[in-house]
């Protein structure tokens, strides 16, 4: 009935399909081999998917309106997911409606190398024959037959039969590696949503993502709200512990949080939440499990064992997470107690595994984690380097937020630089390294820990340096700030005390490092690139770091390379690739758990550790 | 530790072992290779485990004060479930005490080659070594790398590690396939208990089986309730489409009904119903879609469509089975929307598939299903026989209870019995056929299913026949029973309207008989054999069902065989064996379903089988 089919011809690429009365440009752009972009699912809000007609298009709707000057419309600008064909006409395709081609090379932000996307959700758009005399067969089997075999839980055994009908068979299968996940009317194929997170003890990090073609659609973050109820796992643990409700109360407040960033995200994309059909969780042990509502008692006591080592592929309902409820949850496989999905995240983000001669990862924060790669082989550990890294414990200690003193230098005088155009209220961590760093240089600070007096300091010391040095209730201080200089009365100093503090956990970290490499005969020179994981590794001074013995000396500055957020990136990637998952699950098997904690020469490793190195810059 | 240990020496094996004080016999005698009967799971309930001790048994507990005389317990009588050992001992182990041997061969009621155990849930004791420094394990990996890899779902990775603590790492693995189901303290492998249910559309039947070695602990039955919401499948889906919650209350009632079952089960045989690991449930299309409350809408239009084909794996808890929470639910495999699990499950138990020659399974019910395997093929139909030959839409007509009229036989005069030691009154379906076929044969019946008026008929008619020939309501009708007789003032009638409805149940499976036989090319002489299955079948005369055309003539009688209840017998196999599963999977599909009412020769075939044979006997 070709009468009944107004042409439409697409441009540049000058295809011609045929198309009944009221069918969507979008549809009738799919016919010519023409995918178009659609962030918002097709729901005529961001405008991505615009064309320019001449000829028969319909009246503009409402949200064209609204994407449109009246001018624009009468050019003939309309979006493609709202246009429909009212005539023979001709549609402009610019390249930016388009959607790239698929299996995309996914860009990662970690240095690794570029995973094809291969995503854990298949959409199919079919049209199945309609039940009928002579063909009686299950409505499961019908589908099946088109789309390939698939598992199906009880509730799609329940639902799927009313909604194959509700969509007269003819709509797009969604599946889930092999569990089908709904069948939803209309051709959706364009629109596969995933969502990557990274779920730390003190930050959250978000990703939306298009799945099909691993564009990262919009990123967001936020603090974590478990940390009223503790600041470090152990303390969250505990309070797990205490009381009958207090881990379906942890579990519910880091579910609400992450349900808050979702909805963050599809209010700024304007996508339907119901369309994101998978999601990575990516944690600590802990952090994880308190998601899960998996007791974590057995990882507040020795020897801090997991409940599950293996990743775990869940039902977005049965944790309460606000997407498409069947949709495929993925938990990372962890490799210990405090060696978690996160640092399995680092691993195959980083492509630590395949690196060419022994390289180190470190994720440097209250926990630090180091991860080793050397012959093809893989151990992993954790210390406890404290809370000093993210301002805790530390006089006048706070988190990299505005009034922060996050970089010191000393250039003939102090100059110290505070985020936000603020006056400096505290110090964070890379001020922390900095100011510990420059003291060593300068003699202000001995080898073994100890700040200066006065009274003994070398006379060929800086004044500006010498000037700072005071005491403070009875104990040497470095004067950061001064009160006039912080305008609320209080100045900003570093005690003995705090340098105590670094050293712990600098030395915890150092130790680390020290044993993991004993243990595997790498000596440190022999190190081809130490890679520094977590939000706060970005903003620490390669050298200052190396000056306190944070990171191993003698390692090439450019050799020392920033990851950003690991636990996000390899998030991402499994969020987009099955064989990601598949390779994070064999990573975290073949990684072995080095306990420092049973090491008989950590501790040696730790005292010595402490000293802060003497024999470097 | 020898000292410590005492010494306790089976009779009649001889073998020594040797425990600490306070061991169970139980255990004691599992250390011998003597596995004790445990039907009650080891609860001191059901006596199964009595043993003869002499020697150092410790005192008597209170379940074996209940279960012995004083006298009994004086002479050494004890419960090795119970009793523990104080000192050296020997232990008498009656034959009859212990478990068969395992891997038994499992009889079967339904004539088919025997089934070795295989059960889907396998039990394994393991004793894990404890957390400790040096082993910090995953808790689930620890129990995988006893047990071997299993799937955990989220319930089980929240409960698991916690079960493990409190079982003191040592404790039996429950595992249904590769699905982890429970973590039970102690060695529980002789308890393995599962259960097959015949969800008949008018009874239940259920059977509790021991899965270790295949034998039934008890069966039992009751209507189904669901009869109040409508006779057949076709009221009840149309009371399901009725309102919202109709599905529910429809669903509700079935499984009431199969939870009293089995706590009568559990209650009669002592068994703890949360030892019952394995469910499989056999019905029809439309009771399995009810009760695992999948709207059966589509079964009640053209052309008569099931949810799913294959059959189902799910968890107790979410249909509401109160057995073991995560108890593996099968659900089996269905052909069409009218040739249903149970029918599945017939072909399975009756081994039609592998039948030497043409064979044919007929279901004789309101539906009635008919299988024809010939030449490695199998087609299956089903036909609408109405409620006949359940009494129903038959004057007098009753379901076969007490005062059911329910065998008739003429030798000179009418003879009939009576179910129970009660008066007649009425008639049920196996009485229904014999009278048909005795009038028949005495010509007070014309093959096309009139009876003859008392003035036309012949003269030689049996005198005590003839006078039962009578007019009711100005119509022919044949006298079963007087009101004398029945004492309750009504006689038992056998009505012209009565036999037309018998015509068309017979006609309607002859019918289908037909088709079938005629679509695969064999002649009904050529029929190697004809299995009957359903709980009616069992009551029917051979040669009466073939005078009336129920079942093919020239099939000689050793040939018809009556089955039992399949649909219970298939369900039983599937409990017991994976295999049987996989078989009954691959049997339904590759069952070719016979939509008769697609046939353009099914309404002729039809027509003609309404003529009773006149060419039999």
């Amino acid at each position: 009935m070709r009468e009944a089919e107004i042409s439409v011809t697409f441009r540049p690429s000058g295809k011609t399909v045929y198309v009944l009365k009221g069918t969507r440009l979008l549809e009738a752009a799919a016919g010519a081999d023409l995918v178009l972009d659609l962030p918002c699912g097709g729901e005529g809000i961001c405008g991505k998917c615009r064309v320019v007609v001449s000829g028969g298009a319909c009246e503009p709707t409402p949200a064209e309106r609204r994407a449109f000057s009246d001018e624009q419309l009468r050019r003939g600008f309309r979006l493609a997911c709202q246009s429909s064909v009212c005539g023979p006409m001709t549609v402009e395709v610019p390249q930016t409606s388009l959607l790239p081609a698929r299996h995309k090379i996914l860009e990662q932000t970690a240095q690794t190398s570029p995973v094809p996307v291969d995503p854990p959700i298949r959409k199919q758009y079919v049209e199945l024959t309609t039940p009928r005399r002579g063909d009686d067969q299950a409505d499961l089997t019908r589908l099946e037959q088109a789309v390939g075999p698939f598992d199906a839980d009880l509730e799609s055994v329940r639902y799927l039969p009313g909604q194959l009908r509700r969509a007269g068979f003819r709509g797009t299968a969604v599946l889930a590696e092999e569990r089908i996940l709904d069948f939803e009317p209309q051709n959706t194929e364009a629109v596969n949503l995933a969502v990557a997170v990274d779920v730390g003890t003190t930050t959250l990090a978000a990703a939306l993502l298009d799945a099909n073609t691993g564009r990262e659609l919009g990123v967001t973050s936020r603090l974590n709200p478990q940390t009223r109820f503790g600041d470090d796992v152990l303390s969250r643990i505990l309070f797990a512990r205490q009381e009958e409700h207090a881990l379906g109360l942890l579990h519910a407040t880091i579910v609400t949080a992450v349900n808050e960033m979702i909805r963050e995200l599809a209010d700024r994309t304007g996508i339907d939440r119901l369309r994101i059909y998978q999601i990575t969780l990516s944690g600590n042990t802990t952090m994880q499990q308190l998601l899960c509502r998996v007791d974590p008692s057995s990882l507040g006591e020795v020897p801090f064992v997991p409940a599950v080592g293996r990743g775990l592929a869940l039902q977005a309902s049965e944790l309460g997470l606000e997407i498409h409820p069947r949709a495929l949850v993925r938990v990372m496989p962890v490799i210990g107690g405090f060696v978690g999905g996160d640092t399995v995240s680092g691993i195959l983000a980083t492509g630590l595994a395949e690196n060419e001669g022994p390289t180190l990862l470190v994720d440097i924060g209250t926990n630090g984690e180091i991860v080793l790669s050397a012959d093809g082989k893989l151990s992993a550990a954790s210390t406890a380097a404290g809370p000093a890294f993210e301002g805790a414990r530390i006089s006048h200690g706070m988190r990299g937020a505005n009034g922060a003193i996050e970089k010191i230098v000393v250039d003939g005088r102090l100059r110290i630089n505070v985020i936000g155009d603020v006056p400096p209220v505290g110090l964070c961590g890379s001020g922390l390294i900095d100011v510990a760093a420059e003291l060593l240089r300068h003699g202000l600070l001995s080898p073994e820990g100890r700040l200066q007096t006065p009274e003994r300091l070398s006379s060929d010391v800086l004044p500006d340096l010498a000037q700072r040095l005071i005491v403070h209730d009875g104990h040497p201080a470095f004067l950061l700030a001064s009160a006039a200089e912080t305008g609320n009365a209080r100045p900003v100093l570093l005690t003995q005390r705090d340098l105590r503090e670094l050293q712990l956990a600098t030395g915890a970290i150092r130790a680390g490092v020290e044993i993991l490499l004993r243990r595997a005969g790498v000596d440190p020179a022999d190190l081809k690139a130490v890679l520094i994981a977590g939000g706060f590794g970005n903003f620490i001074r390669r050298n200052n770091a190396q000056r306190i013995g944070l990171i191993p000396p003698r390692v090439a500055h450019r050799h020392i390379r920033y990851q950003g957020n690991t636990s996000l990136a390899g998030a991402r990637l499994v969020a987009l690739s099955r064989k990601a998952f598949v390779a994070a699950e064999e990573l975290a098997r073949r990684t072995e758990h080095v306990d420092l904690s049973c090491d008989p020469e950590f501790q040696t490793a730790f005292s010595e550790a402490m000293i802060f190195p003497s024999d470097v810059d």
